[in-house]
This record gives C-alpha cells, structure tokens and sequence, in this order.
C-alpha cells in the first residue's frame, strides 16, 4: 500500500490495539511489536506490523517522510481526558500561600481559587483566551499530547461560558492538538449566586446548557461534585438536562471526600468520573458493571498536597478501566506534562508502565469517545503518535524528556532537533 | 567596574548572598532583588544590585554579552551535592521488575542492584565512562545545574575505583559542569568479599584511600552505612581512615531504616549526612549542633517508592541546615533535575520555594565545601546562575522547564533558543 509517512525500524511499537476500553488485567496490554513500523497516508494509519513486512508492504509515496526510529520507541500520542486549559491569568500568589501552608478550601473560602481565575477570564476577550491558551497548547504537544479535553467553567455566566466554549472551537482548529469540548458550567457558584445557589443551579440548566447545545459548542457535560461545592442532587439534575440536550456526561467526583460523584456517575451513565482520590470499594464495584472509566489525575493531587493518591491499584483490580489526565489548569495544574502523570502514576500509585499507557492512550480515548478513531496504532485510525529516543522505561525520567518527535494526523508537528 | 557578561534587568534575582549554611528561619532567606542587575568579568560577579545602580557602576567590556532579562528570574546555577553521575550500563530490566512489584532489596539480594553496575563499570573503560558520563552532564546542565558532587563506587576493586575517579577529573577539565570528586569504595561489599567483609574494609582502608590519596583525585571519602551495607563501626573506621589520608567526610545515613549513619556524621565530624528518611529528632538536634548538613533526596524516594520522604520540617524547624540533591544512578536516580527536585522538596516534604532555592544553593554548596566560590550571587564569587523566564514558581512546572539560559564561569553554555 502507498504510505506518505514511515516510521521504520522502531526497536519498540507499543501498538495498544484491540478492544477498548482495557480493564483489569487487560489494563496492561500493550500489545507492543518488537523491530516493528508503522506508515500512514493522508492521516490515516495504513501499515502497523513487523519491520520486514513493512519493507514488502509499503510502498512509499513521492515525496513520503521516513523515520530511522532504530532504538526508539513509537507509542500513540497521548490523550489527555481532563483539563482545564482555557482561562487567563495566573494563581502565582495562591501557590506562594499554599507552599506556606495555606489549604485549597481555605483559599476557596476567601474567594480565591476557581473564582479568581472566574474574575480574570471574565474581563479577557476570547482572542485574549486563544493566545494564552495557545502557548499552553504548545507545552502539552511538546510532551506528547495530541488530543485534550478542555472545559469551560471559568466564566459562570452564559456569555462567559459561550466565550470559553468558542475559544475551544477555534482552537481545535487552528492547533495542531484536538480538542474535545465540554461545558462545565457547573465548576463553583459564582460570588453572585453566593446565596441563591439553586437559582445558579437552574441558570445553568435554563439557559446556559440550551445555549451550548443550540450552538453545537460542546459534546460533554461536566459538574464538580464536592462538599461545598455542587451535591449529587444538582448534579444530577445537571447532567440529565444536559443528555437531554444531547450532551453526554462526565463528573469530577470524590476528589476531596467521599462525597456521592461517583454514585452520580454510575446513576447518569456518566462515560467517566474524575479524580476519585477518595473512592471506595463499593463505588468501584458499580463503576465496574457499568462500565464508568476511572479518570485519575495524580499531579492535581500531588500539586494541591492531598497527602494521597486515588486508590488505583484497587480500582485496576475491581476492573474499573483506569485513564490518566494532566487536570491542567491555573490553580493546582502546573504540569502539561502526561510522562509526569505516568510517572507519577508508577511510583506513587503503584500502577505498572504498561498500564500507564493504556491509561494515557486507548483507555483516555474510550474517556472522550473517541477510541473508535485515537488511542491505538492500528489500521484505519489517525496517525497521532509520538517516538521516543531509548525505550519505554525512558518516559519515567523526569527533568529529561525522551520525546524525539510527535506526530499528529500523520505530519511531523514537533521535534526535538528544532 | 568594568563587565563582560552584564544580565539587566531581572524582574526577580535570588541572591541567596549572606552567610552558610543557612538553618531554621535562615533557611528560607534568598536575599532577593526586585528589579535587579548582576555582572561580571572573566568569570567573577562584579557587581549585584538594582538595576539603575548598575546602569550607573557597570562600564562594558568591548564584545561584552548583554542579556536582557525582564520577566525573568536570576539565581544561582545550581548545586548538585550528591550523584553517582558515572557509570556504565543501565539497569532497565531491574526498574520494570521494580514496578511490577519486587522490592530494591530482593533484587540486591538476588545480585543485581549495585552489584549489576559494578559488572559493567568494571568491564568499561575510562573512555567509554567518560563518553557515556558526558550526556549525562549535558542533560543535568540543560537543567540548570553547574557543580554537582560525583562518586566513585562502582567499581570495588583498587583499580577500577581509580578509574572512576580519574573519569571525574577529566570530565570536571572538559565539560562546563564542575565535578567534586567522591571516593565511596564502601558502596556496597562485592561478591568476591562476600564471605569475608571485614577483609574488604581491609582493603578499602588499607589500599584503596591511601592509593586514592597518593594520586589527588579525591576529595571527599563517604561510605553507604545501612543494615546489610556497612555497619556503623565499619563507617566510622573507613571515614576516620579518609580524614587521616587528608579526605573529608561524608555518609549515606538512614536512607533504609535508622541504621546509625547520622550518628557517626556527628562523630566523626562530617561535613554532610545525606538519605535521612529515618532520622529522628534526637539525631537532628545533634546533627544541629555540629552542624552536618542533611543533603535530601526525593527524587530517590520517589523512585524507588519507599513510601515516605525525609522528614525535612522536623530538620528545619530543628536548626539542621538543609540541603537537596539529585541522587543521579542507574538504578533510582532517573532524574538529572533539581527544579523536580524542588518540586518534591516543595509538594512532598513541605518545604517553601525558598527553603528549597536556599536547598539547592548556597546550603549546597555548603555541603561541598565550595560555599566561598560559589553557591550565591555575590561580588567575588563565580559567575554560575540560571535565567528564568517567567517567575520563581515556574521553577515548579515539572514538565515545562523555564530554564531559559545557563551561565557557567561567566559564559553562557546553554539557552533555550539554541
């Protein structure tokens, strides 16, 4: 077959092909190729196998990229299923009071956290959010991703939300990283609505998830369910008007305590609950039937000082399919990095490599709906892949990026020699 | 004064100037400058302080370099005060083993560990140690590193023990980064002494510090004191044997258990304890007193999943100066960064931005007995710093360095822009 781009000769190809979303002992399957390459033509992945086999197979294009991947290894670019990556401003202050001792519910409590960034996104215009956010962007493909969720939630009025939601739209097309959009009007109840929460609650299901809808500005619903925050009632009134409006659910859930999000998520058919840091065995249990992905975000908890990690080992074993995600955003989000998630995840979660990597590649897409297209290197999928110089077990080295190139929809978008 | 390296400007300039080590409240005193100048000329800062004084006292050198550095921030280029940086091989097999599950003791046990770094060390020559040694440099400079602390250990036998060391001298000639040598024949016992331990410490005290003496190359004797390792009579025997052949002290204390290594720091006055993830507040007081630094290491916490860090708190508020280093090594040490380091130091061990800067400095330097040259930003000392772009606490973005440029004796060796 024609190809306009090979990768040839990668000592590792950690296909992740076959069924998703990986579960259980599955979780680890990698389903990786030893000497193996990988072509694509127009986007599309036409040829992933053994090394000798390609040379016969393939026949390249005029003018087709090939890659000498001897000694690296090729793995399908990142999907980062949560992040908050749209907003203006900085929280640098916060973080200086939080290394001193200050705790995050304590700066929410003085109107601090979500609702200083809430005041600086909401005076930004969305060319503003669009060139912030774009330098973000650029981070994030630079470790590998190319495919992120991204959120509003920082506007809070149906104006604000609509802006947050087109500077998604735009730059979905105008980056090189896909974006899947999701509406999050439901992040915290804006000063405003400080006492009249339930007329917050019915703004968002009145007016601002109709709005979304009708202008087709995102494909999921999200709620932050948490003490304090929005309980599982109004998420769950939440969430089913926005299936009736045809966006599909997903929650951040039990992040601080075991407050009912998971519960919502399993209730609703939410495709995923987030965070989880404070899930239980009975919870996985349901999450597992449904089946409801674990999307874990261990540098939120690491950056915030949790003091603890969401139980990953046991929801891997009550076969909950686990994903990974960056939570990027401006209060506790300082990393746009997935190998530091990953790391993160080996050392001080417990999970192995390979489960890591299903975690931040095939199980992430099946997070946003998007396995049938992203998340493996197979036949028929876009070639959105990234090559790293030495093995697998290079991407755990923190402070020194193995990432020698990314692909996205089969161009070479980064690389590291310039 | 005259200048031929002038960076203008700095938004923010950690000075970290004043006396060492810094301990308790002193800890977290980086000296700093708002709006700042630092210059110097042929390698030594001639001038630190506000911007328009330097305007006003710096006369540039013809060819001078000029660097603009608004929006950024100016420190010290940091000090790396404990590294098993040369070496041969890769223990990759051992890390994946590690992540699904065996413990760094069952595989010391079993022969691998340090003993499968010593089969390959002893095999390599002093080429091929330096060769594989000097990218490894490179990647810890690219981090913002200029001195660093490096260790025989590998080798175990007279000779090969010279070998690492003479691998250090030429690389501290050749490579930008400065190397302060290390001689830690008592890394580990070998397996030909397997049997008869007290014979290798013979040989370590009656061959290999005197043979290391004789020919300059270190400066420093240290000793892995731990259950299973070395005993701390052993230690306190090897150490004493270094003082009386003109090699200062310092020791692996703590790391696995409180196995005595601090103790014997205090007895036998050495200038750094380095682990300490068991120490208790009796040793720290004493620690205090004498003062031996602590020299922490996350990253090898981390990495090796000991389920805890040092307690660094309990040591600061105990008046201990505090100091932090990568612990670069095939086995543990995947992270040639101090900014992840500090990371750590700052989300894991409770340490402010600027408890860990001073860290990671001055009390470094400190640490290596190099506190006169180097460590601060001050008139007299080397021009070593790290610029910045953006502010201190984007030295936390694991996975986005801010290093935008690195100064090494005055000239700049390494800059983000190529």
């Amino acid at each position: 077959m024609l190809a306009d781009l090979i990768v040839k000769n990668a000592a590792h190809v950690l296909t992740c092909r076959g069924p998703a979303p990986r579960a259980g002992a599955a979780q680890r399957d990698v389903s990786p190729i030893r000497d193996g390459t990988v072509a694509s033509f127009e986007g599309s992945i036409v040829f992933v196998g053994d090394a000798r086999e390609g040379d016969a197979a393939i026949q390249p294009a005029p003018n087709a990229t090939i890659v000498d991947a001897s000694d690296n290894t090729v793995l399908p670019g990142f999907v980062d299923p949560h992040t908050h990556v749209v907003f203006a401003g900085d929280r640098r202050d916060e973080l200086r009071r939080r290394l001193a001792g200050a705790t995050y519910r304590e700066i929410a409590a003085e109107g601090g956290g979500i609702l200083e960034s809430v005041r600086e996104t909401r005076a930004a215009s969305e060319d503003e959010l669009v060139s912030q956010t774009r330098v973000r962007l650029d981070e994030m493909l630079r470790c590998g991703t190319t495919t992120c969720e991204a959120k509003s939630g920082y506007g809070l009025t149906t104006e604000s939300e609509l802006k947050l939601l087109r500077a998604i739209r735009r730059l979905d097309r105008e980056h090189p990283v896909d974006l899947v959009a999701t509406f999050l009007g439901a992040h915290d109840v804006p000063v405003e609505f400080r006492d009249r929460r339930s007329a917050f609650v019915d703004l968002v299901v009145n007016e601002m998830i109709p709005s979304v809808a009708a202008e087709g500005l995102a494909e999921w619903c999200d709620v932050f369910c948490e003490t304090g925050v929005f309980t599982p009632d109004e998420a769950r009134r939440i969430l089913q008007a926005g299936q009736q409006a045809g966006l599909k659910s997903r929650i951040h859930a039990d992040e601080l305590s075991l407050s009912g999000g998971a519960a919502v998520a399993v209730e609703v058919g939410a495709r995923s609950a987030d965070h989880l840091v404070f899930v239980d065995e009975d919870h996985a249990a349901r999450m597992a039937r449904a089946p409801v992905v674990a999307t874990l975000l261990p540098a939120a908890a690491f950056f915030l000082k949790l003091g603890r990690f969401a139980p990953a080992r046991m929801l891997i074993e009550s076969n909950v399919p686990v994903a990974l995600a960056t939570d990027v955003n401006p209060g506790g989000g300082f990393s746009p990095s997935m190998p530091f998630v990953i790391a993160l995840a080996c050392f001080a979660m417990n999970l192995t490599l390979e489960e890591a990597i299903v975690a931040t590649t095939l199980n992430a897409a099946f997070a946003l709906d998007r396995h049938d297209r992203i998340g493996s290197l197979e036949t028929g999928k876009k070639m959105d892949a990234v090559v790293l110089a030495g093995g697998p077990v290079d991407l755990l080295r923190v402070g020194a990026s193995p990432i020698r190139m990314v692909i996205k929809n089969g161009k070479i978008v980064w690389s590291s020699s310039g």
